[in-house]
């Protein structure tokens, strides 16, 4: 693998080869000493343009415990806020030795053009980019519910024929973007729920159901419910009355909670707003996975890593 | 030791223990490869909810001096002051595999929330919570002072009869607590001395004595002089009329100092205001230990992460 | 050597030196483990007072490099920036056991003071200090130069000879005056292009010709063109009209680059106003040493470093 950009066109070899590496760097957690030398003298850049210190610091585990050196490079108050290009700022990092860019961009697509400009060798990851991927959330999303379905005798497998509830601002989802496209190829049925004002008008091309009501969802007794996080700011856009309306109708309140089956798995990109799309109990619930997503993000970043840095990587 | 959130409480033992482990950590400060091995493959994180690039700098000093890894978490600017809660922060860290959190936070109590939780298994440094304990710099207080008294042959011994004066804004220094119990606990006699509006209105249950008088605190000639930092927005509070008043009354100013026996300590924590608690001939005199104390903190604060972090660290 | 200040005043068999480790730096990039264990156990503190990314992960990426420890200390919503002076900041890094700080300051001499007050027996670096001097942007770009002269048989040369033309700010540009002192040194001829309003009223002293017309010091043929970068603050302060104007008169446009022998150096220290002072065109060609500029400014900071904090520096 070269670059790690997007799980739309991910084959379904790829994505299953990543998330079995993934199971062996699970494994780098439970030693004694929680690192492996693979990536010692290889420069990982941190390339944010957006704030998100949880990403950041997933990553930046993930490159340490493979013994990587970790660049931070925040894009505020940098040149790059002076207006210095993508190109120039690329050309840096790349005259400079990183071998991986971890790249945050509120443009859709700026990996992209990172990874084909040429102007750059490193290898790419897309920590999210725009209202576009971010194929490693969907990454540690997919390997969160293979471990829990196939606890111990996960590799090799895909998540055929299990069913897949997204809700909330799929309209705007990096993560309900990487996610349907991850899981279907892996075999998942995905059902998007959420307020009309955001769904997308034309889901042509999406291989997913979607509809509005929560409640009929629930009953419909999916495996796994992920619930998206709404971002406050959206409240003021015209998109739904208010975040109490939002609650009552798209929110996995209690009472929803308790009508799923015991076994049906409750997910959570994070950070959580409890009480708006989650209740706690929803949170901490034994269904939930929400701190094994996180845990998970970490091994999953470390296969990421390793698949583009380690010698053996691919040159296409 | 499990976790490092207060002084109050800490056993005699347990303090002389902590303070003879930085003994030796201080002499890695001066080997020819300045690094000990043994916290490779640890994870440290420094989450910060307040600036305070000096006391983060030197755990992350101690941290990479021990071979951990190091994150720096600042809240500013993250999901946290997106309204993420503590326990969604602490779960996150626990999930990443961070093996010791040292915090920072305006809440007092914080660190002991974190510690008695659940939510984490990592070891909890308190580096500071509102005005509540900072209990690293009481350590590095003892530590210098001990050093200063028993210099060469400190190891095991406590601080029995000394008299340590602690002068200004004693009623929001958690720098101030910290040194009280530690102090007390090691045998030391502790006098306050600050303005009446500084002072805590109920000193019942504080073993010190307290006064407002500086010129009589120092004609009865103490071991040790420390002075707090004067926070200057407190000036504007009403605390006290001006700084320059401030100065005047409860300043270490060149004419105290000159009354001082040549063999008392002063101590500062820094940053100082030179010319406001302290005079810059009191601040950089032979009796002063500034310099010593921020010394000595990286060698207390590996101490801590040692005791915590490795892999003979007590369950309890 | 001591610290790394200036140019002015460094020898040329110093300056030289200083290239030819910096050519055998450059060969660890090329590496299987790109690091070498020469600075382990060594601290070097970035401690910057400007917000300079570039500069600071180019400074980082060759501690790490030599297996130093790094930390950063942005001034800003520190202790600094509530009036801590750079005496106890000094200090305070001194005693945290600092081997090597690399220091960008607004003030114009700033890191002298650090190197010359005894406040702190680091190696001193000086990352650009004012309109002073930025000392390893000169010195990469004289390896640069000499690395483009002399592929491969670099080692131990000089410039003699070698005639270099700067344009733009010159008034306030720190990256100029380095370039001067050092490319004189190395046996270059200098020549300054500049509107009247961004060259120094007085020149004496300074080896270097002057001049207002971009187009007749294209014409004389220079060996090395080297662009600075305009500060877009500097057009509201009515130095010269606009910035099309600026362009117009002292940009490397299309037509001006087209008149250029093919083998002259273009450079540009970076980040580029692409259409201002340089043309795309220009920035990109095969004369253009943009992007090896940043390579070598890694391999010259090696050396650096390594003559400052490995083993065997000079104490003078």
């Amino acid at each position: 693998m070269r670059h790690l950009l997007s799980t739309k066109g991910m084959s379904r070899d790829e994505a299953i080869l990543l998330l079995d590496i993934a199971e062996d760097m699970a494994d780098v957690a439970n030693r004694e000493v929680k690192k492996l030398p693979t990536l010692r003298g290889k420069t990982v850049v941190n390339l944010f343009f957006e704030d998100s210190t949880r990403t950041r610091i997933s990553f930046e585990a993930a490159a340490k415990r493979l013994s990587a050196d970790v660049i931070n490079f925040s894009a505020k108050g940098s040149s790059v806020s002076k207006g210095e290009s993508l190109k120039d700022t690329a050309q840096t990092l790349a005259a400079m030795g990183a071998d991986g860019v971890v790249i945050r961009h509120p443009a859709s697509g700026a990996p992209h053009v990172l990874a084909e400009s040429g102007w750059i060798d490193a290898g790419i990851i897309n920590a999210g980019d725009g209202t576009h991927e971010h194929p490693t959330q969907a990454l540690l999303d997919a390997f969160t519910i293979r471990r829990r379905l196939h606890r111990g005798a996960a590799r090799g497998k895909g998540l055929d024929g299990v069913t897949v509830t997204i809700v909330g601002d799929v309209l705007h989802s990096r993560v309900a973007r990487s996610n349907l496209w991850l899981l279907t190829t892996l075999g998942a049925h995905v059902t998007f729920i959420a307020p009309p004002t955001l769904l997308p008008m034309d889901m042509s091309g999406w291989p997913a159901e979607a509809g509005f009501d929560l409640d009929a969802a629930i009953d419909a007794g999916p495996d796994v419910v992920m619930m998206l996080r709404i971002q406050q700011e959206r409240m003021n856009a015209a998109f739904f009355p208010n975040s109490r309306e939002y609650s009552r109708r798209w929110g996995l309140d209690d009472e929803r909670f308790g009508r799923l089956a015991p076994t049906t798995i409750v997910m959570h990109p994070g950070p959580m707003n409890r009480g708006l799309e989650i209740s706690s109990a929803a949170a901490d619930s034994a269904g939930s996975t929400v701190r094994e997503q996180v845990a998970n993000g970490v091994s999953v970043r470390m296969a990421a890593l390793y698949l583009l840095l380690s010698g053996d990587r691919e040159d296409s």
